[in-house]
């Protein structure tokens, strides 16, 4: 049982709020029983789980059944490790998973490019929908918000644990995506082709830029196919993880039908 | 210019916080240049403007030649009448919009039903999104957030102020809707129609529900389609405006479609 803010634990545990501590450490917090449920299904990433006294003990048998280190802690310590006003008084610290290129498809891959997005709730919203739409691997370019910062895990839905999500990926690494033989499709609200008319067969990354910045400038270099989903008039935009979902549906319903037809022949 | 937090425009607005005093007034909230320019498109529901007197000049004039009554104020007011951390300086006082059963379409409708949402931020990006994709009205079922939360507001983008919104619709109008010949589609993890097998023409009435309380029972008595969206093994669901806007675009797409075509016979 921990009583003292100046624990190690805690102090370890309360630095991870800040992105330099995340970086410095590769570590980040997972807040919530369902969040943390999700950890638990990489034991290997999940360091220590910090649970109030106060919350009920079913869930730490839970935890505790699957072998990590489970500390009990003083209810008003909780406030010390989260960033949210009605904290759910259970928090683990775990290792940032770590993926390589191995992971990439170099047939049919599906893979999502993040360009320039600042808001986390809509990160962790489309790393959420990436996951649940099939996506491969996701590309956050460099200026993408965090993707460890907690309200990003937590709208993530625990998605970051279970899927290939590349963090700062610069110009090169796109051109060498497009050079293993990726088209690009580029969500753009200003380009003539519906979304619905492009193909999204075989190696296909989805560009996805932020709300306010434009698509960065790689982009305009590549060969990209740009689509724009058609939006009533009076209406400026969709918010991007909606853009997001809408495409990358359009990608999969392509995408199955093609499956289907060919597993007929 | 107003000095006190004493002001009666000051302590009106300041009520509209709550919702119980929206109700009343039937008045509600709205932030920020890029909302308030919206809600001037329709000046006969903004009552009057409070801007902070360090916001530049120019918003003003932009307000002031619209007609509507603007009072700066001192910039310490400002937090007694935004709920936000960041607030923008500018809050108009608006009357909720009225619509009725007149805005309805007798033939080809796309009707959005709401069922038992409760964040504020996703009801708002909800009506963002069916504004853009062309819906006709939302219906917002009993135990729905209310739109008129200044979260809402925010995140919807304006679409309150230029479609029919209904709040607090019953079972009786539900069944009245499909007497008038709309078809429901309900959006149902459970289902086993896949969302993209299912037909979205003519009178339509697309159902979403909220994340975590299921559908509600009006629509077990009511012929419906359930439909569901395709998810990779592990991931338990979609944030409902995401799952909203995949099935309001593949409405849109068939029924455009249908369009297309019938104007080239």
């Amino acid at each position: 049982m921990i009583t003292s803010r100046r624990n190690a634990l805690i102090k370890y545990a309360s630095r991870l709020l800040e992105r330099k501590a995340r970086d410095r450490e590769g570590k980040f917090l997972v807040e919530g029983v369902r969040m943390v449920r999700e950890a638990m299904k990489r034991p290997e990433l999940v360091e220590y789980v910090l649970v109030a006294c106060d919350v009920t003990g079913e869930m730490e048998e839970e935890f505790w059944r699957d072998a990590a280190s489970v500390y009990r802690i003083r209810p008003e310590l909780v406030k010390e490790i989260t960033d949210t006003e009605n904290p759910s008084g259970i928090v683990a610290v775990c290792r940032k998973p770590v993926w390589d290129w191995e992971s990439i498809p170099e047939s049919d891959g599906l893979i999502l490019i993040v360009d320039n997005l600042r808001d986390p709730g809509n990160l962790g919203t489309i790393l959420r929908t990436a996951w649940a739409a099939g996506v491969d691997a996701v590309f956050l370019l460099k200026g993408t918000v965090d993707m460890y910062n907690p309200k990003v895990i937590r709208s993530s839905m625990g998605a970051v644990f279970h899927f290939p999500v590349f963090e700062r990926v610069g110009n090169d690494e796109v051109r060498e995506l497009c050079h293993r033989g990726y088209r690009l499709v580029v969500a753009d609200p200003k380009a003539s082709l519906v979304f619905t008319d492009a193909d999204y067969y075989g190696n296909v990354a989805v560009v996805i830029g932020g709300e306010t910045a434009g698509i960065s400038a790689v982009f305009e270099e590549l060969p990209a196919s740009r689509v724009r989903i058609p939006l009533r008039e009076g209406v400026d935009s969709l918010n991007a993880a909606v853009a997001c979902g809408i495409i990358l549906y359009e990608a999969w319903s392509q995408r199955h039908l093609v499956r289907e037809n060919t597993s007929m022949i």
